[in-house]
Formats: structure tokens, sequence, C-alpha cells
């Protein structure tokens, strides 16, 4: 157990620009914060690079990962969030292709221009629930390792496949595969539920402000999720009730 | 149009208070932050007692409302976000009953304990959304009037009848009015698709780290939503599914 005292360390420098950006660290690890997520980056067969925690915190490493102890002042500066509850790990995720995303049957998201990162993370615990083969953050979207869409995920993260691509790339691929989009749009005439989302299925998602983009929109079918009264549904809204109704029409509502 | 210039003028530290406790303001306004929640407050027909705005902001405020400028510096103390564009909005809701949330056929949510307000806020845009009827913050679960809350809520706050209440209150109506009460819990026999929900129907959410409190588990039917992977959802999209769920059945997917 090593113990570090000085703000100036790199290691804390690399993790607080990281936390300060909404990035990786400069070493490539993601930041999971609180032991909650140290948990699911095991559960994940995730390589943790290390464990940084306040001083006075109890930590179960895992075997052979390094344990690094701050002052609480110096701990604070590396934590985004008030339930890190003294606790922050270095992650190493694994590197997905678009064969991971688009399985046979992909059932996949793909999020354009979402910034917030709160939703994202969100969106990729929900993805996860009803059975998605992945995500896709189209460049513009926030960086789905941004530490608060890392805690957002609950985990989640740590084991859907997922990638950030340019829309050249993902719309190739997806008309070399030959798949099926489908963005929600209000003015769409069939709702979601009457449409058959019983084979591959990918699921764009906008922004808030800007909804999809033209090109991303040209090359998807509209659908529409029955609201009334509010002018749009949050966008992680949006996102889990077209993957819960995937899921329903999948399984028939039952447990896979 | 009057300026204010002080800190230390009693509005302002009302206001700033307001934003720092996550309530209303000692004089029962609740401060929904940016254009669009003004626009959105109007279209509500609610009373706007005054908007706030930053030097330089060009407001358009509705017939009668007062507009008081304020320096960039003393602005930024009474926002609590970035979004604010410059103008805040003092705005008086109505005060709704349990004969509000439970009209004939009701379908309304409970919040048991969700203390996130932007979940609470999601969760208020996704129920006017999918037609409920209305929605109660049992004591213990965030003040509704939170400013993220309110900002969650995209509006809905200003339309959709909800209130504040003790949980022996709410379950001496729910006896009275003979309501079937619903709880998504992970090991249910039923799963949401499973079950009836186009007659009165009430769903309670509870908190993610304790959820569902005994006392009400026990009123409830136990539902499940088919999840896989993850130990839970989140608690706005684990709402937006039930609310999804009874609206598809009650209008088979149709816009009604």
């Amino acid at each position: 157990m090593a113990s570090v005292t000085s703000a100036r360390n790199p290691l804390i420098q690399d993790v607080r620009q990281a936390v300060r950006k909404g990035t990786l660290t400069e070493s490539g690890c993601c930041v999971a914060e609180g032991p909650h997520l140290l948990a699911e980056a095991r559960r994940g067969n995730c390589t943790i690079e290390a464990v940084l925690a306040a001083e006075g915190i109890a930590v179960d490493p895992p075997p052979g990962v390094r344990v690094i102890t701050l002052p609480e002042t110096l701990f604070r500066g590396i934590s985004a969030t008030e339930n890190s509850q003294g606790i922050v790990s270095l992650v190493k995720t694994r590197a997905w292709r678009f064969d991971d995303i688009f399985p046979e049957t992909p059932l996949a998201l793909i999020l354009d221009g979402v910034q917030d990162p709160g939703n994202a993370g969100v969106m990729l615990r929900t993805a996860e629930a009803f059975g998605a083969s992945g995500a896709i953050f189209l460049k513009g979207s926030v960086n789905p390792f941004n530490p608060k869409a890392v805690r957002a995920s609950a985990g989640s993260l740590f084991r859907l496949p997922f990638l950030t691509a340019e829309e050249a790339a993902v719309l190739a691929e997806i008309r070399t595969r030959n798949l099926p989009v489908y963005a929600a749009l209000p003015r769409a005439s069939r709702s979601v539920s009457e449409c058959d989302f019983r084979g591959p299925a990918v699921f764009v998602i906008g922004s808030e402000g800007r909804g999809v983009r033209p090109s991303i929109a040209l090359a998807s079918n509209a659908v529409r999720i029955p609201t009334m009264g509010v002018e749009s549904l949050n966008a992680a809204t949006a996102a889990a009730i077209l993957l819960y109704e995937a899921r329903r029409q999948r399984t028939d509502g039952r447990t896979p």
C-alpha cells in the first residue's frame, strides 16, 4: 500500500484532469467512483490499474491491485461527486468493435449528440437491462468515459459493448449490414408498438436540444412514442421506451 | 423594470436560499430557470411573481409581471445551473388535492424516498407524457420544488397534479378509494406486460438505494420489469416503463 501526499504527484494530476475534463486518464483508465463501481468492474472482468482511497477508508482490493492512500483534502480533488465514499478506481475497459455492437440480430443504440453524461450512462444501464447488443457514441456526443457517465451506468459500461465513431463510419456499417434504423420523431405516423422490433433494430437517440441530425434521420424509419402534453421526453427515457418495447416484443414480456 | 444591485436585497437572499436548500422561496414561489420554463409556466397558467434577469439579457415578460435586473455577478448567485440563460422566474404553482391525483380511473405515481431531484423531475415529465393523473411525493423524498427538479420536469410540474404527503395519509386515501398499488420488484412472479393496468393503477417508485419501504410494499402488488444483467434500473427509467406499459395497454399503442 503506497501513500501519496503531494497534489503534484503525476498520477493524481492525471486523475484530477480526467475528472475535470470528463475523459479517460492519460494512461487510458476510466475513473470509477465508489466501492460499488469497483465491485462492478471486477464483475465485468476489467483490469483494475489502481484503487485510490482517502485516508482511513477500508478497501478490499482485488488481488494484486495496488492501493494508494491520499489525505482527505487531496482525495476531494479527484472526486467528481459526493458519492465516492472515499474510493476511486482506475479501470481499463475492453476495446470493442462494430462486430460486437452488431451481432447477428442486433439491438443497438446510437447516441447522436447526447451531451448529458448522466443521461448517457443511464442509457447504457438500460440498454444492458433490456438485452441490447451495444451502443455507439457518435462524435459530438459526451465522452462515454466521463466519470459521471460511468457512475450513471451503474457498472453497465464495464460489460456492454460500446464505441465512439464518426458518422460516416457508422452509416457505412449500417448500410453494409443492411440494418434498419429507427428514430423517435413526434409526428411519425407509426407508433412504437405498431413497429416490428423482433428482428435487427438500431435506435438513434438525438440530443434534447437539436434532435437527430438530418443525415441520420434520412437513413432512419420514423417511429412515434405516444405521448401527450409534453414537447418531448427526456432522452434517456425515450431510449428506455424503445428498448423496452423491443424486448417486450422479442420475449412477449417474459424474462428471457 | 426595477434593478437590484445589493446581495443583501431581501428578495435576492430569499431566492438564493431557496436554490441552495432546494425548496420554495419564503414567499412560496418556485424558482424556474431559463426562458423555456418561463414559457412553460405561462402555458400552465401559473402566476408569475417576478422575472429576474442578468443585465443585458432581453426578457419578454408576461403582461403585468415585474422584471428585476441584476448584475451578472449577483445573478450567478441565484442560479443553480449553467442553463439559466440569464433568466430566473419566480412561479406560484397550484395547490392540488388527493381528488386531483386520484380521479375516477387514476394512473398515479408515488415517489417513496426518491432523493435525486433530476430523477424526480424526469418522473413528472414522463408521467404527464403518458397521461398520468398525478404524483405523490412521500415525506422523505426530494422537495418537488427543488430548482433542479423543476428544470428536469421541463415544465410538467406546472401542469401535472402533485402533492407531498405523509405515508399514513396516502395509505388511508388508497384504502378508502380501493386503489390497486403496484411496486416493481426484481423477483416478482408477474411481469409488467402480464398485469392489467387498464383500470386504476398506482405505481410506487422506491429510492435506488433502499427500494420501496416495507409498509408500502406490503400494500402493493409486486410486478417485475423484465431485465437482465443489471441489479436494477434507474428509478426514473423504472417509472417510465410502468407508465408506458399502462398507456400502451389503455390505448393499444395509439395516441389517445
